[in-house]
């Protein structure tokens, strides 16, 4: 049995990535194809707890590093009991931010320098990075207005300490994604996020079904 | 004004390491020395709920790695917010485990490899180690006698998930803790904590009062 394919979908807030994820793996499905849908922070009980430090309670910031190896404690733990064994057993993973993320929030915009993260990464990931990322580009006003919106919608909803932070600092993010897009183009598929959600999803479609056309019938 | 002096305690189970903390800070008071005493994990509020995470509630063995990362962002958060500005302030900190508890738990016990956990300190700690450790050696059967005939003294004190583990567990850990001392000899002091409480203060306050002679009137 051939292992799965790792697909990724990362951006900054209201970039719309989490309901991408979401349209892929049901097209997937349509195909016939087994998908695991898991996020991160989280994606396993303990990771989920790890989360809960994270974005949950206070606002106060951490040091940047204390947060990078909290994420990356939360995706060791999510990549040995969720990500690992779906892949052996042949199923897909789609999952909802990775280690793109710690990159762009603790290292682009929190200041941790990038070769502490290749070496945290390479300690927690090793050969199980993603097949494929999408990184879905938005204006850092206009994804935070996004945002914004649909937390209000959600009644009980609060605001995460991430998102509560500057505009520069979403800048920051946004650049950092850039960077990531520009540096490794064979994993990474930007995506302007600024259109609807169809015109998104299809495309994404286009892009798995070529790269990916030997696995899918 | 002078940094202060940083100086851990180590040991497994019952070793009785923070009795001992406690004993040397209130000597070091004693002569005049303004000490802060902490502790690992925890010793700022942040550190102190990832502490909750490692120690409380579920008994469940997590991946040793993502154990590790968690005390390192602990440590992380301990090192910038407590211990490094009492250091810079001039002051002596005193505390009850360190990063020898992640070698010899997660690595020597655990099988973290080496490698990675001199990678990790070299990120959190840089040259923010310890000026002296005291390494108090026991026995693993005695020491978890020791530590059980405390708990069911406290009354509502639950054990907790390292203290649960197999004998075979514990007799790794002491084995990790005598490698650390012959590797680093002149950091570490191996203590023999199999007498009573009062020689071996007495041990550990004649070390310290000649190591750090100039520094203490």
């Amino acid at each position: 049995m051939a292992a799965g394919r790792f697909i990724t979908f990362e951006g900054g807030e209201g970039s719309g990535k989490s309901t991408q994820a979401r349209r892929l793996a049901e097209r997937l499905r349509e195909v016939g194809i087994d998908v695991l849908l898991t996020r991160e922070p989280g994606g396993s009980p303990f990771a989920e707890q790890i989360r809960g430090l994270l974005l949950g309670g206070t606002l106060a910031p951490h040091p940047p590093i204390a947060e990078a190896l909290l994420f990356f404690a939360a995706r060791a733990d999510h990549l040995e009991t969720t990500i690992r064994p779906a892949l052996a057993a042949g199923r897909w993973v789609i999952c909802d931010r990775f280690a793109d993320s710690t990159r762009a929030y603790q290292g682009a915009a929190g200041g941790v320098p990038a070769q502490s993260l290749d070496m945290l990464e390479q300690l927690v990931i090793g050969t199980s990075g993603p097949d494929a990322t999408f990184i879905l580009d938005i204006d850092a006003r206009t994804g935070l207005a996004r945002a914004t919106r649909r937390r209000e919608a959600i009644e009980g909803t609060e605001i995460d300490p991430f998102e509560s932070r500057a505009l520069a600092f979403h800048e920051r993010l946004r650049q950092g994604y850039l960077a990531i897009a520009a540096a490794e183009p064979r994993r990474c598929v930007l995506v302007d996020a600024s259109s609807g959600v169809e015109p998104i999803a299809k495309g994404i479609w286009q892009t798995v079904s070529q790269r990916f056309a030997g696995d899918i019938r």
